[in-house]
């Protein structure tokens, strides 16, 4: 019995074939002598793993009637209450208990707001370039990216009206404007305070949603923070973060606050996705937040990730000097080069040929076209290898450039 | 600042209110005196946890680099292969690597297949009754349900090209149909081998694809089990299955098989949707596989799910008697009770009155209308309170029935 073509038989959206973000996820588990700058993912030998084993033992040990069951859509009890405790750790805005949802991740939480928000066709506002991934979930809820402006300091917040105006006279009804403001994927800038607030501003004067990705708002490598877009407007923000940089992505943690009608709606979404978080992951967290271990081990990540940027900036400047420009990041994961006169989507094979990864510019922006950026994440690549890695990038952009 | 309002704003899927299933979860927490018959919930105190514990810590203490990170989005190449060599305990038909992937949880299974297969409006050809859930997936991914026939011995093979048909007439495309064969949710029934045999020639002649759900298979309470739908027909069928109720819900796994093109589809999807299945639990899976704990601690389960439906069968034989006709699974979670007359939906809060909590019939069909049937769940209930919960059933019986 030979298998049917079922090909024909799938949706219209699962026929573009393979997004980038799995070709990203593919490399990551190459290995070899390759010096991965591609992923941005954290590197789990800076968690505490002796503490981790002993909360997850403990948890299922003490707890069991609740770590190994399923958990409310909107997350357990007691995570919920160390969430918002944390909150006041760095904002000034707490969310009530009903602003508040625990989610498997930063992605699942832009699943919930696209089931809860988007209607076929409706518009998502977005940075030039942003997150990849982001797209891709907008997208495969009908969603359509319209892309604003950023400059060399982030999103040009008058860009936002601009973009709003332009989906309008498209036919196209923006729903929220997807912003990172926090050593952004990819560009690793900080956005201004003072163009946080015209953000929040604007929003309230177009009636849009903010949805403020903070990723890395955790990992500024001094520890500072600038005021969320969420604490400057509760009211237009949903804000949404990730456990994976700093606790484990191996457990698919997130969460997200915004305003009690737009969450209820995610989380009745979430019973249509996949329930509920992990029950064991979120009783782990639990302990870590209430024990004061998730604050206290922050530092010790912010420290070991800028010593990783410190020491790709100087193998840049010693190999790649004057062939690229690229940005100096404050925290987070990312540089991003801008190599003028390369596309660097032709760069990557060759790259990759030379023993060194990337993801290339291009999938960053919503528009297509080629670009002469990509993306380095130094999050992984222990501070030994970047002199390697990027002697080995220079010599693909000569290459390249024949 | 008073917040805008939203609810306006929000998607039309997202204003239709809360789900049936949200309902069901909440009450899961709320304890007391209530004896809850409501949820497919399993029983932690079954599970190893000692053992699970152990599992754990070893994953994170030995494992950190793959318990703590992102996993592929088909899941970790360990746990893949002891989940193939784990088909053969019970199945003639083992998928190829490229036929498999894990996912988080079974309803994760189902989102997955929706985004892989639904454009909107198409249709999916369910049971009538048949899990809930499912129907709040395929439709919060605009697709449409159509209801097959089901008599006293579950699915009737010849209404899927009937219903195939309907859906035609009426301008939907059917896409899939989805079959619970084992232990139905929520009848408890076990479709004959006969029967699943008559489904894949149908689905055959129709090229129609079957969504098996294979939830309660490994839950036989004397551990039988019949052949698949997938060994029968793997061209023309996806299997998904959860390991909720066998191994946890807390750490949200499941799986799909099926042809190469819809499983790859689904794994596309998956990048959007969550990324990945938590690598923990995907760690602790494994080991508990490989190493046998898996398999050997199935009797264990069924043997203790079969003396609770033992149990309840007797004390509804006992309290409720001639006032309702129940079915007597012979595996899984669930009996399906029928009391003639009464609208359940409204004898669902009277129950709660009584101290009794169960999910009534009406949201297990796709079609509305008032049923007199509804769902008991004997999986969490010790047998000591079967007698108190069916004393209390048949209270609320009387009462509503005047």
């Amino acid at each position: 019995m030979s298998t049917p073509d079922w090909f024909g038989r799938l949706a219209e959206r699962a026929q573009a074939g393979p997004s980038e973000l799995s070709a990203v996820l593919a490399l990551a588990g190459s290995g070899g002598d390759l010096v991965d700058f591609s992923g941005g993912f954290p590197d789990p030998e800076l968690f505490d793993t002796r503490l981790l084993a002993e909360l997850a033992a403990k948890a299922i040990e003490t707890r069991p009637e609740v770590a190994l069951q399923y958990a409310s859509n909107r997350g357990l009890p007691g995570l919920r209450e160390a969430l918002r405790a944390d909150f006041a750790r760095t904002q000034s805005r707490t969310p009530a208990d009903d602003e508040l949802i625990v989610t498997s991740g930063g992605v699942d939480a832009m699943t919930l707001i696209s089931k809860a928000m988007l209607d076929p066709g409706d518009g998502v506002l977005v940075e030039a370039p942003s997150y990849l991934g982001a797209f891709s979930v907008f997208r495969s809820h009908e969603g359509v990216c319209v892309s604003m402006r950023n400059d060399e300091h982030g999103l040009i917040p008058a860009s936002l009206a601009e973009a709003a105006a332009d989906a309008r006279a498209r036919g196209i009804e923006p729903k929220f404007a997807y912003v990172i403001p926090d050593f952004q994927n990819p560009s690793g800038l900080l956005l201004s305070a003072e163009r946080r607030r015209e953000i929040v501003d604007t929003a309230r004067a177009e009636g849009l949603l903010v949805l403020e990705d903070v990723a890395y708002r955790d990992l500024a490598f001094d520890g500072s923070t600038l005021p969320s877009i969420y604490e400057l407007g509760p009211d237009v923000t949903v804000q949404v973060g990730t456990f994976s940089k700093t606790f484990s992505p191996g457990t698919r943690l997130g969460w997200a606050a915004g305003p009690a009608q737009v969450i209820d709606a995610m989380a009745q979404a979430k019973t249509n996705t996949d329930q509920c978080a992990g029950a064991l992951g979120q009783c782990m967290l639990e302990s870590l937040m209430r024990e004061g271990h998730y604050a206290r081990a922050l530092p010790h990540l912010q420290r070991a990730y800028g010593t990783r940027a410190q020491a790709l900036m100087a193998a840049l400047d010693e190999h790649v000097g004057s062939m690229a420009t690229w940005t100096r990041p404050a925290g987070g994961f990312f540089t991003w080069l801008d190599v003028p006169g390369v596309d660097t989507k032709l760069l990557a094979p060759v790259a990759i040929d030379a023993g060194v990864a990337f993801v290339p510019g291009a999938p960053f922006f919503a528009d297509p076209g080629a670009h002469s950026q990509l993306r380095l994440s130094f999050s992984r690549t222990p501070t030994g290898r970047m002199g390697e890695g990027a002697r080995r990038l220079a010599a693909a952009i000569g290459f390249q450039r024949g």
